[in-house]
């Protein structure tokens, strides 16, 4: 059984953190370098040749029988967001070493096989995610993460070029146009579904892409004590409303797997004797359908204008990003629901509310992801936690899905 | 016609303030002390004796035919809030020293005539609202006070020392058992009830006392994209029902003068990708009727109640203050309304939603308060507007029953 060394490679892993809490291992910091070096030399020790790109995304590779067939990838990350967990990232890395190693002892597959640790996954430090794999898929903003620092004021091309990495040459990262056979990532599922539903494994159908607004509200300020209630236009009383009609909104959109959050709210001048003559709300809209996702937003509108218009308030809508979701391809879909089927793993086709690497991988080859259970759908939290079964049902059916792809 | 002496004194006070945008004249700064040498010059001129207490109200009397009799004071300040108006506090002082000016052309009254200016009405600088009438009313905070610090961190006890005056004897101050004949205090509305009843004079019945609470919101963080909108506990989305409830209870006491407002809300951990699981509301709710302002509260309470029950987040709600609405003296309502019959000046009974230096003068004397218009009920802002007609109106009044208690 390789159970204990699965358990033995994470425990080790969640030994490189900074700090008290959780685990705290941010893109390109000590610890995360330690992690990636930790990592790096089990695949060596394996018999794996290594490459680095030039964002830093580290590629083991195991050749296979026929040296012109393309690469069956794994991968994920290793980085943290602060005061995170054990699993997010670093359980795909780590399903994808016990897989390859798995597959090692019955011999060569025909297909080589890659294990991609990628970099910057989290926007914590930088305030982008998927870098390596925008990297890897073409899209690197070179612009915007040119000008991207960390709180401390250290830039994203300062750490790549103190980790020893080429911030000069991102765009040598991208594999677009090279022939890739099919990229798989295994996460922990970040939501309750698959423990609600007492199931080992959700096969990914599509990954969702968020819509975020930063609506802003504009009353009139006002004495809190001398302005009489019925002639007042309180900006924060009106972004209330607005959180209630994002809930009701995405509530009406359930079926379609749209789900609606304000995270964030100030008011201003937000002293007590005072009437909030402005409110700021951030508002973040995901699914997986696009058309619902664009009718939401629609109906959020309508829903704005009927508020504000009671109200005598007016309201800006800014939208900050609006990206397409992503569909996971058909086959790799077959492929993981047959090898549930086969090893008798109870599991759903499902979606991903959050993003990923495979986001990214999924528009330069086939791409899939296998999701495992968390308890309580907890994630970015220090009591993120996943059971050793549903752990190792994950690595049973990645082991088998990257196998008949390979073979 | 003292109207251009009126307004050039009110321009002159204008004049000291800092930066360029409205009146920034904080208690004890530079320039508030600049213009208490100018008031108390006018006052010297006038032949007013000036005497300035421990904590720096300063105090010009002028003498009557009757050295026992009790005086009439008239009274506000001369600081502001930053960035605020021309007119808040020093209408106040200005038209008192007009009235004085008035009644002295006619001869001496009965009973001593006194203006004071307050110290530290704003609790914009030191974060306590009116200093210096509360130490006049024997109601000191001393043990508070004495570790207030402003923004830059110079206490409040070294701006009195800086300032010439005597923080160590603040208790001398207090003028409780000292016969006082009557205190009135002019000032704008703050509010904009005359402006829309198209009155020149509001003479004051109460001022209301603020009730301020802390409500602390609950709910389980979680993934913004992952987590299903059926299964979420979200702090904000409680948050935002008791802005709204807030609301509600206020507009239904609307008859008993009662108001509510949340002026401020945090959210936690106030990003996009996080269902907030603690959310933080500041409420302030005022009334002039006690009875009125515990059932609101209860009532209040019972709304959270059923929201949070819904909901499935908890609350805590923390009293951060909590005074008693103030009434003023009949003598003096009356006094001020034969005032307005016999000048034909249209005004109406009302209350002050705002706080006073009135408010703690009324504990130790009988007290009234003359309300005249400002434009649209801004006040705090530069917009801060007052017509000179009103003014005049109001020194009219102010006058009148001056000399009527003082005869």
């Amino acid at each position: 059984m390789d159970r204990d060394w699965v358990l033995n490679v994470l425990e080790t892993i969640a030994g490189y953190s900074r700090g008290e809490t959780g685990i705290t291992r941010l893109a390109l910091a000590e610890e995360e370098i330690q992690a990636r070096a930790y990592v790096t030399d089990i695949m060596q020790k394996m018999g794996m040749t290594i490459r680095v790109d030039a964002i830093g995304n580290i590629i083991g590779r195991l050749e296979g029988t026929d040296t012109a067939a393309a690469p069956v990838i794994v991968g994920s990350h290793l980085d943290s967001v602060p005061e995170g967990g054990r699993y997010d990232g670093v359980l795909g890395v780590v399903a994808g070493l016990a897989a390859i190693r798995r597959i090692q002892k019955d011999g060569h597959t025909k297909h080589p096989l890659e294990l991609i640790i990628f970099t910057a996954e989290e926007s914590s430090r930088f305030g982008f995610a998927t870098m390596g794999s925008k990297a890897m898929a073409g899209v690197a903003d070179i612009k915007a993460w040119s000008k991207a620092k960390d709180p401390q004021g250290i830039s994203f091309m300062e750490a790549l070029s103190a980790a020893g990495f080429q911030p000069d040459k991102i765009e040598s990262a991208s594999r677009v146009g090279e022939p890739i056979h099919s990229f798989i990532e295994l996460h922990i599922e970040q939501g309750p579904v698959l423990e609600d539903a007492g199931l080992a494994i959700g096969v990914v159908e599509a990954i969702a892409a968020p819509t975020r607004l930063k609506i802003k509200v504009e009353g009139t300020p006002g004495h809190s004590g001398t302005t009489p209630m019925d002639s007042r236009e309180d900006a924060l009383v009106t972004a209330a409303q607005i959180i209630l009609a994002v809930r009701e909104v995405a509530l009406s959109r359930y079926g379609e797997g749209t789900v609606g959050t304000v995270g964030n709210i100030k008011a201003h001048p937000g002293v007590m004797n005072v009437i909030p003559g402005l409110a700021e709300l951030w508002v973040d809209i995901r699914g997986v359908n696009h058309e619902s996702i664009v009718e939401t937003l629609q109906e959020l509108k309508d829903e704005i204008s009927i508020i504000t218009e009671a109200e005598g308030t007016t309201v800006s809508i800014e939208v900050l990003t609006s990206d397409k979701p992503v569909t996971l391809h058909p086959t790799i879909i077959n492929s993981l629901e047959a090898a549930c089927k086969d090893l008798k793993a109870p599991y759903k086709r499902m979606n991903s509310g959050a993003g990923h690497d495979a986001m990214h991988m999924a528009s330069i080859c086939p791409t899939g992801m296998i999701f495992i259970p968390c308890a309580r759908g907890i994630s970015h939290n220090p009591e993120e936690s996943a059971a050793p079964d549903d752990i190792m049902t994950g690595v049973d059916v990645l082991t088998r899905t990257m196998r008949s792809l390979a073979e």
